[in-house]
Protein backbone atom coordinates (compact mmCIF):
# COMPACT_ATOMS: atom_id res chain seq x y z
CA UNK A 1 0.00 0.00 0.00
CA UNK A 2 1.61 3.42 -0.80
CA UNK A 3 1.11 6.87 1.16
CA UNK A 4 1.46 9.59 -0.43
CA UNK A 5 2.49 12.37 2.43
CA UNK A 6 2.82 16.46 1.47
CA UNK A 7 4.59 18.39 3.82
CA UNK A 8 4.35 21.99 3.00
CA UNK A 9 5.35 24.96 5.50
CA UNK A 10 2.91 26.38 7.44
CA UNK A 11 1.40 29.77 6.58
CA UNK A 12 3.16 32.73 8.07
CA UNK A 13 6.37 30.50 7.78
CA UNK A 14 9.35 32.53 5.72
CA UNK A 15 10.20 30.37 2.43
CA UNK A 16 13.27 31.81 1.32
CA UNK A 17 13.43 28.64 -1.26
CA UNK A 18 10.30 29.48 -2.85
CA UNK A 19 10.80 33.33 -3.05
CA UNK A 20 14.18 32.78 -5.15
CA UNK A 21 12.14 30.64 -7.34
CA UNK A 22 9.88 33.25 -7.68
CA UNK A 23 12.26 35.81 -8.73
CA UNK A 24 13.84 33.00 -11.09
CA UNK A 25 10.67 32.52 -12.75
CA UNK A 26 10.57 36.52 -13.40
CA UNK A 27 13.45 36.61 -14.69
CA UNK A 28 12.90 34.27 -17.46
CA UNK A 29 9.71 36.21 -18.76
CA UNK A 30 7.00 34.54 -16.55
CA UNK A 31 5.01 36.92 -14.81
CA UNK A 32 2.06 37.47 -13.06
CA UNK A 33 3.48 35.29 -10.35
CA UNK A 34 2.42 36.25 -7.12
CA UNK A 35 3.46 33.62 -4.71
CA UNK A 36 5.66 30.53 -4.99
CA UNK A 37 5.80 28.16 -1.59
CA UNK A 38 7.83 24.61 -2.09
CA UNK A 39 6.96 21.80 -0.04
CA UNK A 40 7.72 18.01 -0.30
CA UNK A 41 5.57 14.93 -1.70
CA UNK A 42 6.84 11.85 -0.04
CA UNK A 43 5.94 8.41 -1.15
CA UNK A 44 5.94 5.91 1.04
CA UNK A 45 5.07 1.92 0.02
CA UNK A 46 4.45 -0.03 3.28
CA UNK A 47 3.61 -3.78 3.80
CA UNK A 48 0.57 -3.01 5.55
CA UNK A 49 -2.85 -3.89 3.38
CA UNK A 50 -5.39 -2.22 5.84
CA UNK A 51 -5.40 1.19 4.84
CA UNK A 52 -6.67 2.94 7.60
CA UNK A 53 -3.37 1.00 9.72
CA UNK A 54 -1.50 2.63 6.87
CA UNK A 55 -2.53 5.91 7.07
CA UNK A 56 -1.76 5.99 11.06
CA UNK A 57 1.30 4.83 10.14
CA UNK A 58 2.51 7.21 7.72
CA UNK A 59 1.01 10.01 10.16
CA UNK A 60 3.37 8.57 13.14
CA UNK A 61 6.15 8.67 10.51
CA UNK A 62 5.49 12.44 9.60
CA UNK A 63 5.16 13.23 13.49
CA UNK A 64 8.37 11.35 14.20
CA UNK A 65 10.50 12.31 11.12
CA UNK A 66 9.26 13.42 7.81
CA UNK A 67 7.96 17.10 9.05
CA UNK A 68 8.61 19.32 11.54
CA UNK A 69 6.00 20.45 13.26
CA UNK A 70 6.66 23.53 14.65
CA UNK A 71 6.87 24.89 11.00
CA UNK A 72 5.34 22.37 8.37
CA UNK A 73 1.82 20.94 8.02
CA UNK A 74 1.93 17.47 6.65
CA UNK A 75 -1.29 15.81 4.97
CA UNK A 76 -1.38 12.03 4.25
CA UNK A 77 -3.53 10.29 1.06
CA UNK A 78 -3.39 6.68 1.04
CA UNK A 79 -3.89 4.35 -2.39
CA UNK B 1 -5.36 31.05 -9.83
CA UNK B 2 -2.97 28.45 -7.66
CA UNK B 3 -0.88 25.60 -9.75
CA UNK B 4 -0.04 22.93 -7.72
CA UNK B 5 3.17 20.97 -9.20
CA UNK B 6 4.22 17.71 -8.22
CA UNK B 7 8.14 16.68 -9.16
CA UNK B 8 9.27 12.92 -9.08
CA UNK B 9 11.83 11.32 -9.60
CA UNK B 10 11.42 9.22 -12.64
CA UNK B 11 11.36 5.33 -12.33
CA UNK B 12 14.92 3.26 -11.97
CA UNK B 13 16.89 6.87 -11.18
CA UNK B 14 18.10 6.34 -7.37
CA UNK B 15 17.07 7.93 -4.96
CA UNK B 16 19.47 8.37 -1.94
CA UNK B 17 17.56 10.51 0.18
CA UNK B 18 14.48 8.91 0.19
CA UNK B 19 16.79 5.26 0.96
CA UNK B 20 18.17 7.35 3.95
CA UNK B 21 14.72 8.62 4.93
CA UNK B 22 13.67 4.73 4.49
CA UNK B 23 16.54 3.11 6.95
CA UNK B 24 16.03 6.33 9.24
CA UNK B 25 12.50 4.86 9.32
CA UNK B 26 12.99 1.77 10.15
CA UNK B 27 15.93 2.62 12.96
CA UNK B 28 12.62 4.54 14.68
CA UNK B 29 11.15 0.99 14.63
CA UNK B 30 8.76 1.27 11.54
CA UNK B 31 9.18 -2.23 9.83
CA UNK B 32 7.34 -2.57 6.40
CA UNK B 33 8.91 0.22 5.09
CA UNK B 34 9.27 -0.98 1.50
CA UNK B 35 10.38 1.71 -0.54
CA UNK B 36 10.72 5.70 0.12
CA UNK B 37 10.66 8.04 -2.76
CA UNK B 38 10.90 11.70 -1.87
CA UNK B 39 9.75 14.33 -4.97
CA UNK B 40 8.64 18.37 -4.87
CA UNK B 41 5.51 19.76 -3.91
CA UNK B 42 5.62 23.51 -5.55
CA UNK B 43 2.31 25.94 -5.35
CA UNK B 44 2.73 28.60 -7.40
CA UNK B 45 0.15 31.49 -7.55
CA UNK B 46 -0.50 33.14 -10.62
CA UNK B 47 -2.67 36.11 -11.48
CA UNK B 48 -3.47 34.54 -14.60
CA UNK B 49 -7.73 33.86 -14.27
CA UNK B 50 -8.40 31.66 -16.85
CA UNK B 51 -7.37 27.58 -15.58
CA UNK B 52 -6.06 26.29 -18.94
CA UNK B 53 -3.49 29.37 -19.51
CA UNK B 54 -2.48 28.92 -15.85
CA UNK B 55 -2.08 25.22 -16.65
CA UNK B 56 0.33 26.00 -19.43
CA UNK B 57 1.90 28.25 -17.61
CA UNK B 58 3.24 26.24 -14.68
CA UNK B 59 4.24 23.40 -17.41
CA UNK B 60 6.20 25.77 -19.49
CA UNK B 61 7.50 26.75 -15.23
CA UNK B 62 8.71 22.85 -15.05
CA UNK B 63 10.31 22.29 -18.28
CA UNK B 64 11.90 25.38 -17.88
CA UNK B 65 12.95 26.06 -14.24
CA UNK B 66 10.86 23.32 -11.79
CA UNK B 67 11.60 20.34 -12.79
CA UNK B 68 15.02 18.34 -14.77
CA UNK B 69 13.19 16.85 -16.90
CA UNK B 70 16.25 14.07 -17.94
CA UNK B 71 15.59 12.52 -14.13
CA UNK B 72 12.37 14.06 -13.04
CA UNK B 73 8.94 13.55 -13.88
CA UNK B 74 6.01 16.68 -13.06
CA UNK B 75 2.44 17.23 -13.36
CA UNK B 76 -0.02 20.40 -12.60
CA UNK B 77 -3.24 20.53 -11.05
CA UNK B 78 -4.62 23.99 -11.15
CA UNK B 79 -7.76 25.17 -8.95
Amino acid sequence: MKAKVHVTLKNGVLDPQGKAVGHALESLGFSGVKDVRIGRFIEVELDETDAAKAKEAAESMCRKLLANTVIENFSVEVG
